[in-house]
C-alpha cells in the first residue's frame, strides 16, 4: 500500500498480462507477435521489440496487460479521475452507506501559489498575492469548522430519517471516498502520462505517481521505454 | 430550457442524424440500409423500419444520431452522470473560475423517506424513522448554515491567495456546477433507461425526465419504439 | 483448446479477476461492495449479492474479471467479431507476413437453408429453393478451385515481387486468420448473448459457444446468474 | 463526393459542431469555455484558444464537433477501418444483399515495392526482387481471373439456394463495399494522424487524406492548427 496525501492511499489487487510464457509483461510481446505468427522469446531479444512498439505508437499490444487497484482520495481527485472514460469503476457510495467523517486537509507550503509558475498557472490564486503563514493557518482552522458544520448537518440528517442520498449534500468535496478502478496498462500510461504532469492539479498528480510506482516495479520493461 | 430542481436546468445546444434525406432521424434509416443498399422513404414505411431496429437490439443505426445539451446541476448529480463513459463532457472548473454561490435545496417532501417502497430501499434513510415537518425545517437550516460557512471560508481563501484549485475544498457537492454534454441517440437512450429508472436517484431522474422530453420532441419516431 | 469449424480454435490464454481473496470471480463481489466498504464473504453468502447484480443489471462489478484468448477464424468472422468495440484485438497481418493456406469449407448440412426457419431469415438464399445433395458438392468444387486459384495468385504475386499489402487482393473471405483478444467479462457476456443467438450467423455462433463453454468453467456462478 | 482508387469514394453526409453561435468549429470553443464560464467571442479572438487547446492536448471540446460520411472502399481497406473503435460504422453486408461484382485492381506503379524505403517496409516483398512491367501485368491477369471465378462461384452458390452467409466465403478481400460511418472530430484528427502517415498502406491513406481533405473545408481553424 502507498500512502497518498494526509489519509490516502493506492493498493495493488491484481495484475493481468502474463501470457501463454506465464512472465510478466510477456502478453504484450505475444499479442504484437500475431501478426508476424511468433511467440516469446525472453527480454534479451524481445526488449527491442517492446521498444520498437512503443516509439511508433503500435498500442493495442499494450491492452494485453492490467492493473486493478484500490484507492483512497477526495472527492475533487475521483472527480478528475472519472474523466478518464476507458478505465472501470466502483466506488464507495453515500447513496447507500454512510461516507466516514475522513477529510483532506493540505499543508502549509501546498497553500501558497507557485511561485516559481511551475504547475498550471490558470490554477493560481485569483489575485497574485502570497499568503502569510498565519492567514494560512487562520483558513485552516476556518476550513476545519467547515468540514465539522457539514458533518453535523449530515448526522443530524441521518439521525432523523432523512434518506441517505439527501442527507449527503452538504458533503464538501475534500471528503474521502474509495474506490476500485481497473484497467488495461496502455490506459494507465496514458493516465499517468496527463496526471503526472505538471499542469495535472498537484494533489491528484501524488496518485498519479503512485500508480507510475506500481507500473515500474510491475511492468519493468514498459516503464523503462515510457520514461526515455 | 426546461427547468430542472431547484436552480438547474438542461437546455437545447445542438442535434444531429438528418441524413441525406435531411430530415429529423432519416439518419438512422439511412444507416441501416447501408446492409441492403437502400435509403430513406419516408416514415410512413420506414416506421416499420425503424421498430423492427430497435426490437430485435440492432443499435448500431442509432449511432448516428445525436444530441448535445448544456446542463446545470449539482456536483453529486454529475457525479452519476460522468459514469456514463460513452458521453462527452465540457464542465465549468473551480481550478480555473470561482464557482457561483448556488447550491441544492431539497423541498420538505424530498426530505422524507419514502413510505410506499417505490424507490430504492437502500438509499432510504439508516432507520425506518420519518422525520416531522419541524425537524426537516430544523434539518434545512442546519444545511443552510453549513453551505453558508463552506461559502466563507472558500470566499476567504480566494482573498488571501490561495491557489483556486485548494481553496475549493471546502465547497458541498450540493453547489451548482455546468456543464456541456455530447452523446449519440444510442447512448442517450441508454442513460434515459437506466437514469429514469425508478431505482435512480430522484435527484439525477429530474435530469433525465427532461432529456426524455427533448428526446421525444426531437426524435419523435424513435421515441415512440422506446417507449412502448 | 476448443475445436471450432473445420480448422478453427479459441485457445484461453488467461483470466484476471480474482481479487484479494485470491478466488475465481472473488474481484466481482469484492467491486460491488466498495459501495457499502466490505468485502468477499465466500460464495455461500455472496452468490445471492453476483445474482442481485446481474438481475439489476449492475454490471460495473463484472468488468472486475476478464479473458484472454487466442482465437483461428475465417476471416468473415473476424469481420463481424471485430465490430465488438470493447475488446482488444491484436491479428496476423497478411502487410507483415504471408498467411497460411488454410480455408474454410462447410459441410453440406450448412449449405441447404435452414427449412425451420430457425435462424436469420434475411441471410437464407435469394429463393426458397433447396440444393440437392449433388448441387452442393459441385458447388463446393468450385468453390475449392476458387480457393486454389486465389492462393496460386498470391503466391505468385509473392514470387515475383509485389509488395505482401498488395499481393493479397486476390485472398478470399474464408481463409483462416488468428488473433488475441481480450475484454472484461461484462463485455464478454454481451459478446455471447448476441453472437450465441440464433439470429447471429451460423459460423460465429459456433465460436460464440466455445467462449461460453470457458465462462461457464472460468466464471462459473456469473455464468449460472447469466444462464437463467 | 471524393473518388478514390479505382471504383471508390468518400461522400460527405453531415455535421455537427456549430454549438449556439451556429458557425462551423463555435461548438469547440463553447465546449472549452464552459470551463471559465465564457462563450464564443468569434474567431479573431478565439483561434488563440483553439490553439492552446491543440498544443496542449485539451481533447475533449474538439468531441463536440463531429461528421458522418459514406465510404465505398474494398474489404481490407475496412479491416483495418474498423480498429477504430470510437467510430460508429454500418456496413452493407453480403449476409442480406448480394454484393455487386466491383473489385479493386492496384495499378502497374503501386505493385512495385518502394525502392526509395518511403513506407513501411515490413509490408513490401518477401525479396527484394522488383517484378518488371511484364510480370505485374501477367499478375493483374491471373488476379482478374481469380476475381471472376470467385464471382462464378458465388452467383453460382446464390442461385441454386445455398444461404446468402455461406455462399459469400470464396469473395476476395480486394471486393468493394459500402459504409456509413460517424465519429466526433477528435476521433477524426486521430484517425487522419494514424492512417495518413507514411507507415500506413498506400490505399487506406487514400481514404485518410480524402477524409482529411473533408476536415479542412468543414473545420478549417481546426485543420490548421493540426497541420502546423
Amino acid at each position: 500500500m502507498i500512502k497518498v496525501l494526509d489519509h490516502g492511499y493506492v493498493h495493488l489487487i491484481e495484475t493481468f498480462g502474463h501470457g501463454l510464457a506465464g512472465q510478466p509483461e510477456a502478453g504484450i510481446i505475444e499479442a504484437a507477435r500475431q501478426s508476424t505468427q511468433g511467440s516469446f522469446r525472453g527480454w534479451d531479444t524481445d526488449v527491442k521489440l517492446l521498444r520498437h512498439l512503443w516509439r511508433n505508437s503500435h498500442m493495442t499490444p499494450f491492452e494485453f496487460c492490467g492493473l486493478i487497484i484500490e484507492v483512497q482520495a477526495p472527492l475533487f481527485v475521483f472527480r478528475e479521475w472519472h474523466r478518464h472514460r476507458t478505465q472501470s469503476y466502483n466506488e464507495m457510495s453515500a447513496r447507500y452507506a454512510p461516507l466516514p467523517d475522513v477529510n483532506y486537509m493540505p499543508t502549509q507550503a501546498r497553500c501558497v501559489p507557485d511561485a516559481s509558475n511551475v504547475g498550471n498557472k490558470q490554477a493560481q490564486g485569483v489575485t497574485d498575492r502570497v499568503p502569510t503563514p498565519e492567514e494560512i493557518e487562520e483558513w485552516k482552522e476556518m476550513v476545519e469548522s467547515s468540514y465539522r458544520l457539514a458533518e453535523q448537518a449530515y448526522q443530524r440528517g441521518l439521525k432523523i430519517g432523512i434518506p441517505k442520498e439527501v442527507a449527503r449534500i452538504p458533503m464538501p468535496v475534500g471528503r474521502y471516498s474509495r474506490m476500485r478502478a481497473a484497467g488495461n496498462l496502455r490506459n494507465w500510461l496514458h493516465f499517468v502520462q496527463l496526471r503526472s504532469d505538471v499542469n495535472a492539479q498537484w494533489e491528484i498528480r501524488q496518485y498519479s505517481d503512485a500508480v507510475g510506482t506500481l507500473l515500474s516495479q510491475l511492468f519493468p520493461q514498459t516503464w523503462e521505454a515510457f520514461s526515455e
